[in-house]
């Protein structure tokens, strides 16, 4: 129906997330947040990479920037998945119950898609909580003047994470088959462990080669 | 030179982030970030306001949303700014310096861009932290199933904050001014207090929401 997320102007993206519109929510605002983390770890590798000075740690350079690149493109898949699985959860919720046999046809749909929701915001965690440990290995070592953005990807890919796993533990609350929700609790434990300290410890190089 | 942010499509803006080009940078991503937040809050109060269930709260959701509003359409004047300001910088840094009388010009050019540079982060970081306390009020009264959306939005406001102000202490490390350097860290210290006291707080309001 709409235009896919990335040719949506900015504008356009902010007035519609804005609105009473169903989409985009809070699962796209987090892909995309993830993005830019990953997008900023690409600049930083991009203005880093080729030069005389930074020649020594070109090779990991190259290799960071790939793999940014590649989250990158991951998190913005994810920013349409989440709102593809949302028109699908919409539908389903939208589903006649008048029979009984209505009713549970509609509740069955319900479960499946609210299980593939909250898929979506796993891997959007997934994802991101990658793009920290490429903040660790830059920020000691790129040019002075671009290691706040690295400090920004690290604190927004934390804040990514974050808000991924609210994301799905709303769907959680919603789903019956208790032995996916107790694995997928324990896979949120898994991403939010060491998490907020990895992200301190990459602002903390940040700050002190800022006031050296 | 370059269509304005808003006009840019998604993709094309993350693409460019992540390139070499010197704009966007972490600047622009923060106060997108603050703006996407901003956006989440608009989403909760326009899906709350005229629904007869919340026409306890219906005054106080209209006002959080002019709010909210005016606060998104700062933060995306502020991401301009960003990119305008650098455009400036970068044409002081290229000032000749062949004579003593062009250097002191050049030094002095740099000096004034610098402060100018580190205003724009310091109003994002201002801007967004009047983000958390409209999360506050709204988190124990909106819609369970939209609850998990005011805590993105806590999440990415507190880390819009934490990442301008780094982007303002990149540009104080550049400045000779030392009472506007003392001044603006003194600001810097204000908005950091209680601001992680506070995302946690609406954090767990909202995950005491999902889970009841």
């Amino acid at each position: 129906m709409t235009e896919p997320l990335e040719m949506q102007p900015l504008g356009g993206f902010l007035d519609a997330l804005a609105s009473s519109a169903p989409t985009p929510g809070g699962g796209s605002v987090a892909a995309m947040s993830g993005a830019m983390a990953a997008g900023l770890v690409s600049m930083v590798c991009a203005l880093t990479k080729g030069k005389k000075q930074f020649a020594a740690i070109e090779e990991e350079v190259r290799s960071i920037h790939d793999r940014a690149e590649g989250l990158r493109r991951e998190l913005q898949t994810l920013a349409e998945e989440d709102i593809e699985v949302f028109g699908r959860l919409s539908a389903a919720y939208k589903l006649p119950r008048t029979t009984e046999a209505d009713a549970a046809t509609r509740k069955a749909a319900i479960q499946q898609v609210t299980r593939q929701a909250a898929e979506v915001p796993l891997r959007t965690a997934q994802v991101t909580a990658a793009i920290l440990p490429l903040c660790t290995a830059l920020a000691p070592h790129v040019g002075r003047l671009i290691v706040s953005d690295i400090g920004v990807a690290a604190l927004l890919a934390r804040a990514t994470v974050q808000s991924a796993i609210l994301n799905i533990e709303i769907n959680l609350a919603g789903l019956d088959d208790q032995l996916y929700v107790h694995e997928t609790r324990a896979r949120i434990a898994d991403l939010a462990i060491g998490l907020s300290e990895e992200a301190d410890g990459v602002v903390k190089i940040v700050r002190n080669r800022i006031n050296q």
